[in-house]
């Protein structure tokens, strides 16, 4: 469906802002969507608002308590569909009736089956003009996590993987350290804050010594900023050990922040900020689809996966790849060296995952490059 | 030496545009530099003129003979010192001062041992003011090859890879067939037009049946209308085939344009467009060294090499690659799939060969990325 005939450049500015605005929450609203408003009279901006942390009030309610009597009239652009229902907050759809707002302009129906369309007909209800649809790609993107798990029950999967430009990830010795520079890891950390949970194995916690927390102070500084290290969530850490071969002594545990230890069968484990979840499918190995699954349960939008090259060919080879973000260290170590992507059941041209480059940029001397699954 | 203090803003501008001019002769100027020149009275651009071909005017006579008497008193703005030596023209250096110039800008001295400061020394002598540094970096990017060739002795080495995201270049089948996109292959048409030699092997001559040949209508439209197809030169083709394998009968025998035939020892060879050039020393293999400074004494400035994980291997661990072209395509082919670089003496991480990125662009649904040796 074609909405834009409804739109003007002015409401595309305003739409655009809100979005900007939105991104603000992106280390904090999991597991909520992020969401920005502005309320607009007489061409100028009245009031904004953006959602900060789940529990807190919505985008629409901090923008209309700044505008206060003001929004009498006014037209508010909200970048995800107004809630209809009561939550952790009561729905701001009625907040917008009740501060007598008369145009709302929205970017995306919200897929969250308890709204869906009902916030949207709740305002027309009441006699507000609601116009739907105003950069709606942009606004899916800044939600692309919240917005898969509504709609598939899945967590949207980013597979970060460093390496040199081929595909080599240590020498055939081991010898790894420092194949990307230190302005990469701290890249990462920015991925890291993000994320609902980051997923990693056994083999990388004991190898790298891992902790896989997000580090407030590798932050760039303007993310510092904004977000106090008080503020800034811990994501969870998801740790594979199917073979039950981690003690708690290491690294990892030491660190604070929610760990959830996945095994194949319950023993014994005693650390504070651990939970063992079983996965008791008839495999050997962890049933990565069941895994994810679960996880969406638990309200986790995206999952970041840092590990070695048979964690993220499995997920590849799955099909559980949502994002591939990889960093290229300019190097070349040779075909002795160890490979980026374990694919034991692929031999065949045609079958082989692929993606689309969204975004390539410089991170000190290395190379980003962020893909998403191809489209068909 | 920093002689930035000589030079206005004018003077910057005037010299970006000769820059900007001397590149359109590099499909054709091999094994002569690319060179512009602008001539300059009462801050308006009075003549312009690039070097086209060897044998043809030098950029300063075509400028010089669009501005005919007007040139008296007139700034010259030239990319590359002006020469003083007869070769297969007379001296720019003397047709500069016949016209009356009375300055010349020149943005570097020319390293060819007939010039050499030369062509600046006879200008001062005849009372012109010279001055010498303006944009040197830039000018020297354009001639990078020529100017390594005079400074060394030596080609530039520019080592053309195609791979998937992983580093891999075909399935462990071999089956390898549209790795990369259609315009990334077109792309390659581009470089090949302006190298002076396109290196590649006996195995990829027959494994792809490769003519290695520019083909005009691969070119884009832009390039191809500069460049008829009767004016851009056909790159020597240098083929190993150190075992003597090939009969003749390939595909690019068939096509027209020069072919040297790289073999340890001489046995009978008939093509017409071929010559075989033997490479004596006593290793089994071609010694790449001697061979690329052969190519340097036949005027070769630029090496554009074609070829499988071996040849890329063999020139990497000699360290005689200056500039690594690659095309990326957005796919994964895992561990089993045949490697990019083949390097059997590489042991240690701080041996292996470091580039910088230069630049790195999208070509159709593939990233190519250009770097170049990592300078110490």
């Amino acid at each position: 469906m074609n909405y834009s005939s409804h739109f003007t450049d002015s409401d595309r500015l305003y739409m655009a802002e809100a979005i900007e605005l939105a991104q603000f929450g992106r280390f904090t609203t999991p597991p909520n969507p992020n969401v920005g408003c502005i309320i607009v009279k007489h061409n100028q901006i009245i009031a904004t608002g953006y959602h900060r942390q789940a529990g807190q009030p919505h985008a629409e309610v901090y923008a209309l308590r700044q505008a206060g009597d003001r929004a009498q009239g006014a037209t508010a652009y909200v970048t995800l569909e107004p809630c209809s229902h009561f939550g952790r907050t009561p729905p701001c759809a009625d907040a917008l009736i009740n501060a007598g707002i008369t145009r709302v302009v929205v970017a995306m129906q919200d897929p969250n089956p308890n709204v869906a369309g009902q916030g949207i007909k709740r305002l027309r209800q009441a006699g507000i003009q609601v116009d739907v649809g105003l950069l709606a790609d942009e606004a899916q993107l800044i939600n692309r996590a919240f917005l898969k798990r509504m709609r598939t029950g899945m967590p949207y999967v980013q597979l970060k993987l460093a390496t040199s430009l081929d595909g080599k990830i240590a020498m055939a010795s081991g010898e790894s350290q420092w194949i990307t520079s230190r302005e990469a890891r701290q890249d990462v950390q920015v991925f890291r804050a993000q994320a609902s949970a980051i997923l990693s194995t056994r083999a990388t916690v004991q190898a790298d010594n891992a902790s896989l927390t997000v580090r407030h102070h590798e932050l760039p500084p303007n993310i510092q900023q904004i977000y106090p290290i008080e503020s800034v969530r811990k994501p969870v850490r998801v740790i594979l050990d199917s073979q039950n071969q981690l003690t708690g002594d290491e690294n990892l545990f030491q660190q604070s922040g929610k760990i959830w230890l996945v095994r194949k069968q319950n023993i014994e484990f005693n650390q504070q900020n651990t939970t063992v979840l079983i996965e008791s499918s008839a495999s050997k190995h962890i049933d990565l689809y069941l895994l994810l699954k679960q996880l969406a349960l638990q309200q986790i939008n995206s999952v970041w996966v840092e590990a070695g090259s048979h964690l993220a060919g499995a997920l590849l080879e799955q099909n559980l790849v949502d994002e591939l973000i990889i960093y290229y260290a300019p190097k070349l170590l040779g075909h002795n060296a160890l490979d980026l992507c374990f694919l034991p059941h692929l031999h065949q041209l045609a079958l082989v995952p692929e993606f689309e480059f969204q975004s390539v940029q410089m991170v000190g001397p290395d190379l980003r490059c962020i893909l998403t699954k191809k489209s068909l």
